[in-house]
């Protein structure tokens, strides 16, 4: 890591755990609930997300701040799709990130409403953005909710639950994933890229970009799964192999998967390579997303 | 009611029972996904909330159908909260509307899924409104999230939730409905009147009305909780009383919920008369959800 990418990503993780702290706090709702929606917002993480979001900012020149509230927004989704997918109706899972899940701690029903809560309030924040114009927060609100839906997200996790002790083909494997993880993962990319002001040709290659990278990331989390230490990811081993999931390593073999995540990571910088853009936050985290410590 | 009501209620119930499937056909999505989230869909009910939508559109003298996109966001994020509120971590209800649950059908992780696609599907299909321009889009969609979110229904369902088997004083009650019904049937009326092109004062006189009439609402379901014929409403007579949740007839006793719901009716219609718009549709609705057909 370079000095000037972990500057940028100590700063603004910092940033966005602030907001998110205030924006929680601000809300005029029963304690309860926002303690619930706060615990799993701090539970922490890489913020992967928010931080593709600002480095796609960069890469047009602007400042990143300008996306804050869609930072923010993100992070929310993507942190109500945790609190739900670990429910006993669906994962069933007591950890997340070495800390007892959302549900362990509030009680199932005040899981689901904090998620339902943290959903709801994300569309809230972009719409009440003060420094983007309605057509940039329409985009903005029009390509999360798709990303995050039926047609994303949602899809990928029923696709996923279906899938649970079946033999897979890669290609089923992929359209999972791209649905579960790579849509909200475009999104990041692609809602910096709103906010930057992006060209048509920009958003192609940017959405093409965000594509490999999003598979990257979850092969790497399946390599990660097989090879990874208890204590840094905070789940136990093999827990998805435990539960007869298919992987990249179970379909591939290990060496396989390493090869697979080889290639999307060399396709995502040549998409990067292709424009005129300042990329090299987004390579530095193209690379992050690789690597082995997240 | 009188023959133009009816027809009104007839029409726009058909317009917006069709759009609804339409909406969910033409989603890109896990088959199960979509036929859980069309089953509560198409489950019915009085449509009272898209009603009030058009009714309000309807007054300032424009078509019903330039709200048509938001009726069906509207209906569906009244349905994700029934899914949500069913199941069996939350009030674990097996029937609604005389009909198996969501959960019930589909299984538990479904019904969350499709409680979550159908709120983030709504977003989408206002985003998306190719007859509304990005100001008002973005008017509409900030009031749905406030309302539908942590500071509207999700926060009166957690305070609804908090206050079983607790003693009650009526503004306790008053909070919790105010919040978990009355924010989205304050919606229903105000996008109607964004989409209408309302004055200030308009959306003063009409957020008033709405308050009223969504007390209204509660103190008659209330009402028909103890008065009802099973068959009528599909749910078990006294269910809320068994699980011992304060209503206005615990609170107020029967005559005095009565007379406690004529008021709120006499100040909705007192609002109304209010403005100088065309409100008969409107008045017959608050007639209607005083009523005890519904």
């Amino acid at each position: 890591m370079t000095a000037y990418f972990e500057e940028f990503i100590s700063k603004y993780k910092k940033i966005l755990e602030t907001e998110l702290a205030t924006a929680i706090d601000k809300l005029e709702a029963p304690l309860t609930l926002k303690d619930a929606m706060a615990y799993s917002l701090k539970a922490g993480g890489k913020r992967i997300r928010p931080l593709l979001l600002f480095a796609a900012i960069d890469a047009f020149g602007e400042k990143p701040e300008t996306g804050l509230q869609t930072a923010i927004a993100l992070e929310m989704v993507h942190t109500y799709s945790l609190i739900h997918d670990d429910l006993p109706s669906m994962d069933d899972d007591d950890l997340r990130r070495g800390k007892p899940t959302n549900h362990k701690v509030f009680g199932e029903a005040m899981a689901i409403l904090a998620g339902d809560g943290l959903l709801t309030y994300s569309f809230q924040l972009i719409a009440n953005d003060p420094y983007l114009d309605s057509d940039k927060k329409i985009r903005l609100l029009h390509l999360l909710s798709k990303s995050a839906g039926p047609e994303g997200m949602v899809g990928g996790q029923v696709a996923d639950i279906q899938a649970e002790n079946r033999n897979l083909k890669i290609a089923d494997l992929e359209y999972i994933h791209n649905h579960k993880t790579g849509r909200l993962l475009t999104f990041s990319v692609m809602a910096g890229a709103i906010i930057g002001g992006a060209t048509e040709l920009e958003l192609t290659l940017l959405e093409k970009f965000s594509g490999h990278l999003g598979l990257a990331f979850q092969i790497s989390d399946d390599i990660l799964d097989v090879e990874g230490d208890e204590g840094i990811i905070g789940k136990p081993i093999g827990s998805d192999n435990g539960k007869l999931k298919c992987t990249y390593p179970s379909l591939l073999s290990l060496e396989g998967a390493k090869t697979h995540l080889s290639s999307h990571i060399e396709e995502a910088k040549h998409c990067l390579a292709q424009t005129n853009l300042k990329t090299d936050l987004l390579e530095n985290l193209t690379e992050l997303v690789a690597g082995r410590d997240r």
